[in-house]
């Protein structure tokens, strides 16, 4: 690390790969559907990149969203594009696989590892829904992955932070812990300081408005999300009692 | 067609497609995201599922979600991925390409068709964002794509109704008119007979709960949607008067 | 009715009040919140309303978003906003209240009406939450209901048009049946003549942007949604079968 | 204050400002619409809240979701509303209002203040929308307001929380900043210790699953949000060096 510290930024498109090299990125983790958190980009896509950066490119290799229990079929599909991810210059490659009940799934890991080999792995964010951290980071140094990105548990690497630097002392060098998740330029010095983390994974994006002159209002292609109609949020008795011990506590 | 009709489905996994054959699909529309209205899929999920179904898969070409105005590079991906597609024994592809004021982008089409031939192609739902759906028909049908998928330029096929049954009488048969967007089967009926489709594209999906017995309740992977704090919602002055004066001129 | 029809347009401000009656609306339906489809607005929204304009302003009794299984507290407020709006110059009252097993909540009904007399009472589209609608219409019928406002049990108008339909043969003038949801000036024509309804109920809203020139991207003052990390969507067997049998049974 | 602090908890229904005060909430904040980020309630739900808690109730003078500019007529419903809450036994009352550049609109302020006393008046989270903190703090000081209620402008008290500091070493007392925004129990040691709040604001909800048992997937009351068609998110360089030089400036 020419500087002492890496910044990964994860992107979905040629020129978010070509914009975070051109800013400085250390490394690129190419997805696709990032609205979805990253799932596995099209070979296409990391062909073209490869072309355009010469930083290395981590591929992420998760074939849908949201929880990380695969099927057979899913592993199948996982393995094919690890496969394919190595045959089309990949550098590294993301993935993350839980048991139901919260721990790495380790025979997963490991017949994915194999796959992937000799090429360096990350654990991505799968990471953040895991039952017991602690337990889970050691599991992760055994199964030999370089890299574990993680939130801290939480909703942004600044809510976790806590967890994240004692992930990062547990560690003590035999896993790369990299914060992530709602980095900002607001937030990142916060980060760094309070977990004396040497990389950082980042998306740092801005919304661009379309070149289309015509557009069509009536017409979304993707879907729409809505408040449930059978769900109503009340304010908690145990929550309001806990924060007002913590707040008893401190003051 | 066996039966005088076919029923395409379209999927994002292994798992779909093997539901949508057994439940009768003549075609299934391989892609990823389908959150995004769907985009390319991973070629380890194209091997799988080629594995798994006998029925034609078309495999969705469209490198991100939004508009269908596409860069260079983008371009550069979505020939690499046309490709790799027909390298992965896909049976036909899906794209679609605008230019900013709503036109097809016939430049790109025809190099885009260029590289999927011998294959099938299907123009998807961008024709749902063109400025005059009719002549964006005849210019489909000189480029020489089988097949042009549509809610009718409206957010679904029973909204798009009149407009898929005019384009289904202007096509006769040198294009099919494949209706799209929402099909349920409380709407097909009144959607067939009301364009005389002899294919329909649908999702079927239910939501299934994940298997996770753990869960924290502080991460999510994905982005959120809020509403905008700087757009507010007015009832409409021309829109009531339309809307008045269609009622006065039926009733 | 002046015009042998009625537009009644909901708004949640007193610019879209008065743009509904300048457009021509015959009654405004008064909410707030129509983000989570209406809830009980505030007195001082009605008070300024009504001096803004002629047209009857029916005042919505919704104590919260979600569903329509009020607790004995909740009942407490519906009864208190309905005297309050009444004594602010409510035309009329809208509400909905339901039984867990989706009946119309009889009980709860017979004491809020006792309330809202003598003003006229619409029931809302909790209506579209029921079991059974045609058992529900008797039950409004018999109750005393002048009103009740449904698309049908589904997801718009348009798409629940033929059982609006069936429910306003059925009711034969007893009480006016309201098609309303999702109503825009491209699939009036067809729900009016498809339900031979003579009133209808909308918002035709446009969206206009702020008028504020300074803006920081980074707050939002409202909750955000994201798609669930706990669930996933396949294509159902079950459901693919139904399309299929329907298709057959049509071509 | 008894415990040297104060949680004031936001509510939108009987039961969470029963639950709150149950829990140890020292000061309620009533609204609606908490979706929105905290709407007017009604006044039906003033008069039962009243009625069964004992804390101060704080009722909110919002009119709508969205920013902060409001045009007259919304200023007569916000005077009407605020008169009526006082009459119907607010302790206290929230609003805020500014200018299209992102300053406190000081006359607007002055009108609503003047129907507003003699109760104590917070200036609500308007505040993380303006364009100079600092400046707005003084503004808030000489104007009157009691309390302002700040996510330090930024996307929670959290991520805030630098700024937090500076505005309640500034107000030496002459205003209470009370922190609030996503404050939970993972992270309102790291607020209270990092901004020596003595109040703080929090909603502490629990989503609860709804009590109906039958269900209609199809039909949602309220709007639904989907990504822009017309909008795409691309890594920005600038963001990406910004971040570059903090972490080499650090590590």
């Amino acid at each position: 690390m020419a500087d002492g510290f890496l910044m990964e930024v994860c992107v979905d498109s040629v020129e978010s790969a070509v914009n975070a090299e051109r800013g400085g990125a250390g490394r690129i983790e190419l997805c696709a559907g990032l609205i979805e958190g990253g799932t596995t980009p099209s070979m296409g896509l990391l062909q073209v990149v490869k072309q355009c950066v010469r930083v290395p490119v981590f591929v992420m290799i998760r074939p849908r969203g949201g929880d990380f229990l695969y099927s057979d079929r899913e592993v199948d599909v996982m393995k094919a594009d690890a496969r394919l991810a190595k045959l089309h210059g990949a550098d590294g490659l993301v993935f993350g696989a839980l048991t139901e009940d919260g721990r790495i799934d380790t025979e997963l890991c490991m017949a994915l590892l194999a796959v992937c080999r000799p090429l360096p792995v990350t654990f991505h964010r799968a990471f953040d829904m895991v039952h017991d951290p602690m337990v889970a980071l050691e599991t992760l140094i055994s199964l030999g992955f370089e890299r574990v990105l993680t939130s801290g548990c939480d909703s942004s690497a600044l809510e976790g932070l806590p967890l994240i630097k004692r992930l990062a002392e547990q560690a003590k060098g035999r896993i790369v812990v990299v914060p992530g998740g709602g980095i900002t330029e607001r937030n990142l010095q916060r980060i760094l300081e309070g977990s004396s983390a040497s990389e950082f994974h980042c998306s740092a994006r801005s919304a661009r408005d379309s070149g289309m002159k015509f557009r069509n209002p009536h017409v979304a292609m993707g879907a729409s999300l809505s408040a449930s109609e059978y769900s109503v949020k009340v304010a908690d008795v145990a929550k309001v009692r806990t924060l007002n011990a913590i707040a008893k506590n401190i003051l």
